[in-house]
């Protein structure tokens, strides 16, 4: 059946049901929410804590193709986009608001396949789907609002802008996998099953640092970005807002094995501007990141250090201190690189 | 100069800029607002009253046509109707997210028009634009994000599922302006100049009934909907939350001056079908009404009843209680009708 056929309303009633069954949703009615889906707004109890909201949008030939990413997977992708945004703030995600733009000829099927995709990540985050909105579109495009707060009023936020000189710079996990299952897929690449099943699953199932994100608070982190765009080009946002520049040594990139072994010397530009990753990039001093790596789970790799320079300027180095250039430094829309 | 100069991240600054030199911005800043664009999310002092969230998306020749709507009108428009659904919960809209997609020949002028056409009906509501997202796109779409909230932990919300049998319909302001005036672009209809213009900015320029819905609060109204998609359209909404049915009198129904002299026979159609008016349809014993009455400064009039009719059924009737049918209900994305 089509979307067509079904209608607006009827589609709406859907995926209302869908989401109303959903254990993250049960539970959050139990406790904030007010109303979900199927009224003019949301409505929930607040909190005195710091409130913090994002929203992304995910559109059809810009950010995916449905020729390479199953419906399924399109949620989960869309809602881990903007979850990792809150991630990057040290704030726990509470509720999403999905407003999906459909061509009529859609499979209702598909919609269905989307939104349980999105349900997943949503259930695993804690995270209740309260609202959104449908429309008819020429083409899909997928808008997620995510709403959450840090849980209590002494706990602080992760910004942007309070980088200082000294600090060491740190990433959590491995980078270029995203990017390199892009190119696997675009180009249908054969690697061994197991490294390819790796590239395919880290670009189409990324799972944002939440916890982590939490964790660098715990731990005295003030300043991190998620790498969304690319290493350089999301370190560069650190840089400009906290007006101080960046010194990074290539060689201690952590590159994602599998890209390692398969993508020869494309894998350092694959990992310093592929984006996708939803790592997070973050500084401290040498006691916080210790205290981090103590801390979380997952690996933690010193990458480089923050250096006195109001213009902002990321210098790359090999591990003999010589200076390297970057022909793409990472993804920005509207501008073809 | 268009968007693929200037680039996403130039695009990002420059909007960032205007929104922050407005007023609501400003005062937004000084209260509650701790981060606004330019982060990974928005972030803000949170409040123990019951919070809202909505999101509406706007795509091009879909919701509108650039053909007729100037890029200003637009970033009003989309602000607008989001603003609407607020106004529906009898919430105090607070802060708005835009997430703007945009193709890449776009010019930054235009872009900047729509942004100022939304920052002027953001500073006449209070509401602070805090973050957003922007991406390339074959097409423009804008989604709006609007988050608020009832100002107080004693303030109840209105719903579209607490009408009960026995309650008069009642509707703020006249109908059927906003899809006369869509009718008068589309065709370049030409009436005299007064009128003209009136239909025109009607659909153009919608205000938001906020203040009204929060009067609606105070006055005990428990039910209402903004008229969106078209009076019956949103009438069966109440109807289907609430399980029970109605009955409207088409002749109380105000048609808006305009429309009822320059549209003959279709006037009613557009006022009962035509949506896009964002007026509030609400629920209420005579005296919760009457008091309405008194305390709002717009029209508001009675146009039926609530019935006792679990399956939800409107009856259009005419003076004599005669049944009278309707071709078209309103508005519903995905299907043609």
């Amino acid at each position: 059946m089509k979307v067509s056929e079904l209608g607006e309303f009827g589609l709406i009633d859907l995926l209302a049901k869908i989401a109303n069954i959903s254990p993250a949703n049960q539970t959050a009615s139990r406790q904030q929410l007010i109303i979900g889906i199927g009224d003019d707004a949301a409505a929930w109890h607040g909190d005195a804590s710091t409130q913090l909201a994002t929203v992304d949008s995910f559109i059809q030939d810009i950010h995916f193709s449905l020729s390479t990413a199953p419906w399924s997977e399109l949620g989960w992708k869309a809602l881990a986009a903007s979850l990792s945004d809150i991630a990057a703030m040290g704030g726990i995600p509470r509720y999403a608001l999905a407003s999906l733009a459909l061509p009529d000829y859609t499979e209702v099927d598909d919609v269905t396949a989307l939104y349980k995709g999105m349900i997943e990540l949503a259930q695993q985050s804690g995270v209740a789907i309260i609202g959104g909105d449908t429309s008819s579109a020429p083409l899909v495009a997928i808008t997620v609002t995510i709403l959450g707060n840090t849980g209590s009023r002494d706990k602080h936020i992760l910004t942007r802008s309070a980088a200082k000189p000294g600090e060491k710079i740190a990433v959590t996990g491995e980078l270029g996998a995203a990017a390199a299952g892009l190119e696997t897929l675009n180009k249908q690449l054969q690697f061994d099953p197991e490294a390819t099943a790796c590239l395919k699953n880290a670009y189409l199932h990324p799972y944002p640092r939440i916890s982590e994100g939490q964790l660098l608070v715990d731990q005295g982190v003030k300043t991190a970005i998620d790498i969304s765009d690319g290493l350089i080009s999301d370190l560069k946002h650190i840089c400009k807002s906290s007006q101080v520049g960046a010194r990074i040594e290539v060689d201690r990139v952590p590159i994602q094995p599998a890209v390692k072994a398969n993508f020869g010397d494309k894998c350092l530009e694959l990992a310093l501007s592929g984006g996708e990753d939803y790592e997070l990039l973050f500084t401290g001093n040498d006691k916080v990141i210790g205290e981090v790596k103590t801390a979380v789970s997952c690996p933690i790799t010193i990458i480089g250090e923050i250096v006195d320079d109001k213009l902002g300027a990321i210098a790359l180095v090999d591990s003999k201190g010589n200076p390297l250039n970057l022909v793409k430094e990472g993804w920005e829309h509207f501008i073809t690189r």
